[in-house]
């Protein structure tokens, strides 16, 4: 189980990312995650979430809580619910006084400003084990009977990450992982089908269970399968596959946890293709996913965002007149955008969004969610109409995924078939 | 309290977004968050979760598991937690039917693929009201005894925020809110100044208590500082502000739930002034920030994502010969690429972002992290450079928040003052 504190969390006001995190690295060493509880720094509640985790599961996991401020409560509140005592730890406390002194001289400010902070800091429960700093908070591993553990571990995202490993590393994590086997895990990713389609190849190719368990989740325009596979029963997870993944081929694209963006760069890399992007209504969104990915620069040499006409004339070349006989939002302007991108940016290969993300902007004949994409490689090009549904936030999210994928159907599919 | 079911959001395979948007809904009428819990689809755990937050809270907000599909089970294990029976709803089935046959039409596909599906969702709890559908699921209320209430919502975010305003206009949900008295919530946005330096300030004006719960929380390079007062605190209250806010005066930026990008944007407009962009290690997300907006159209012109040095050179204008004196990443290229944006753009204000954000090409003179902003605008302009901590995703998301702030004060700060 995993316990997630934050009053901005628990408010809303923030998006958790440290519960994913975890679960995705529990799954991935065999501990299946039954529960992400996120809390708030109210003492009681946070208590009675620790005492119920504690009661459950073999590994409790905690993140946050753990800052030098008055409402960072969960090293003391883990040891009131495990039920031991707290004490101050010498070498912690000057680790954590030496890494305070460096940021009060960095930061001009006096020390005596973070001296409270770091006794705070060093006091940890008997039994516990330091996971090393992170800024000045320490991760914790404490061990119960049983083999079972506790890890506590920073909010914030970037420090939680760096310390984990230093968890998983421990004798008595190690430990706990003997007893474990991981599940299999076999992935599809679907892109054009829709959710009830999919959950009818599934049922008729026998459906999930003995040992199989089948997750189908829509996800703006993609289709997720997973399939978690007990151990021995993979012949049965084989079968499955054999009966119901023929079926669902013409969607198919991928059989990893890889993005579309990352499919896009890999098929650019293997023909030695340069991209380009010229993006309105998603104002820099697919170029910022393309070059999410590590060592993307390859690949990608840049793009325009031509949010105003005066840019898509003057960057992209598309003509005035263009526009103002077919409208910006439109299947001319959104090839006009790729191919100008294409020529200016010298890319081999361009992709351009052009639509109406809403709430303004929308007209009878061209309502908020008309979207036209348009990809342009070295042997032509191919566009497309949507409507896609939902706010300005899904409207450009799906835009996104919808203008990748058009890539990548450009660069799998043979000159002269349909797109 | 709030319970969102899916197998892949407790996996960590995607981050849930319905949690919080229930969570400050809530928050906003009055009725405190106690906890979020996330689960997966296994029927015990589902259970166990429902039957927690039945003997909890006078609202119990769920989301998901009301699919076609065989692993959404929310219906069916809210009844039997609350120990009622299950029925088809004839009203339900036939608008569920109707949009089936629609969809079925729509994607010339036989509507006997969801013949099934039909009557699984119209099949409800006796006792519940439906709250309308979204796409072929129904939302629903089910009453309980001491107008306590349940709300049964679907998982996709744009479905659940659709259905929501329906629940909370029904009786039994205006009843209980009836008995509620929201918080006052008072909102403090700083930047460049340290989360202990800010608790410093709160805990010498006095610290919180006495109906003042105040949350004190960094994120990216900001410090979102949060009061909820108790009704009857609003002098306490009034008198911790007074004794804390003019110490962290310098800092403030923003007195209300705005992003930086609202701030930048609401600059430029009053001032009659047109923004462009031009981003290197960001790829686009400062753009995608300001565009994510509505009604940003007035303002943003569009910008210029120069992955490639030959896209600096081409697209912005920047000097061959000045890239290979100081190299990419460097002051004298940002300020260059600024100056090509607005120019090029016809843009009054632009922005420039040039770094590495990693995990490759970094250098021990450039390590990776390093980033250089500049804003120029009408009056001349101004850099910073920054070392960023953190893995690429972090690099980026801070070099964004430092770039529109920026933009931020070189708008609000006189020429000749240091910014």
């Amino acid at each position: 189980m995993i316990v997630v504190t934050g009053s901005e969390l628990v408010r809303g006001e923030r998006t958790d990312l440290n519960g994913p995190f975890l679960a995705r690295e529990a799954l991935r060493l065999g501990l299946e995650p039954a529960r992400i509880a996120i809390v708030g720094d109210e003492p009681e509640e946070l208590e009675a979430v620790l005492r119920a985790a504690l009661e459950e599961g073999d590994a409790v996991l905690t993140s946050g809580g753990l800052g030098p401020t008055h409402d960072d409560r969960t090293v003391e509140l883990v040891a009131k619910a495990l039920g031991v005592r707290l004490h101050v730890d010498a070498e912690l406390a000057a680790q954590i006084e030496g890494v305070s002194r460096a940021a009060a001289q960095r930061l001009k400010r006096d020390y005596g400003d973070f001296a409270p902070g770091v006794t705070k800091q060093a006091t940890v429960p008997d039994g516990a084990r330091s996971l090393g700093l992170a800024g000045t908070a320490p991760g914790l591993l404490i061990p119960r009977d049983g083999g079972r553990i506790i890890v506590v571990l920073p909010g914030p995202p970037s420090e939680l990450q760096r310390l984990w490993p230093s968890a998983v590393e421990t004798d008595e994590f190690r430990s706990l992982l003997a007893h474990t086997q991981p599940p299999g895990r076999r992935v599809l990713r679907l892109f054009g089908v829709s959710e009830s389609a999919v959950a009818r190849a599934l049922a008729e190719a026998g459906g999930d269970g003995d040992g199989v368990e089948v997750t189908i989740c829509a996800r703006d325009f993609e289709i997720h399968v997973d399939l978690v596979v007990q151990p021995g029963a993979e012949v049965r997870a084989d079968a499955l596959e054999a009966a119901f993944v023929p079926q669902l081929e013409q969607w198919l694209y991928g059989r990893d946890e890889r993005g579309v963006e990352e499919h896009v760069l890999e098929l650019c890399r293997v023909r030695g293709l340069r991209l380009a992007t010229a993006e309105s209504c998603t104002g820099g969104l697919v170029a910022a996913r393309l070059t999410s990915v590590p060592g993307s620069s390859d690949v990608v040499l840049g793009g325009v965002v031509a949010y105003a006409n005066g840019v898509k004339e003057a960057e992209l070349g598309v003509p005035a007149e263009l526009i103002a006989a077919h409208g910006a939002v439109s299947a001319e302007v959104a090839a006009g955008m790729a191919r100008g991108a294409r020529e200016r940016l010298g890319a081999d290969v361009a992709v351009a969004v052009t639509g109406i993300a809403g709430p303004d902007g929308g007209s009878a004949e061209k309502p908020v969610g008309l979207v036209y994409l348009h990809a342009e490689g070295p042997d032509g090009g191919v566009g497309r109409e949507f409507s896609f549904p939902g706010d300005r936030a899904s409207i450009r999210a799906r835009s996104v995924v919808g203008a990748l994928h058009l890539v990548r159907r450009l660069l799998t599919q043979s000159p002269d078939s349909s797109v």
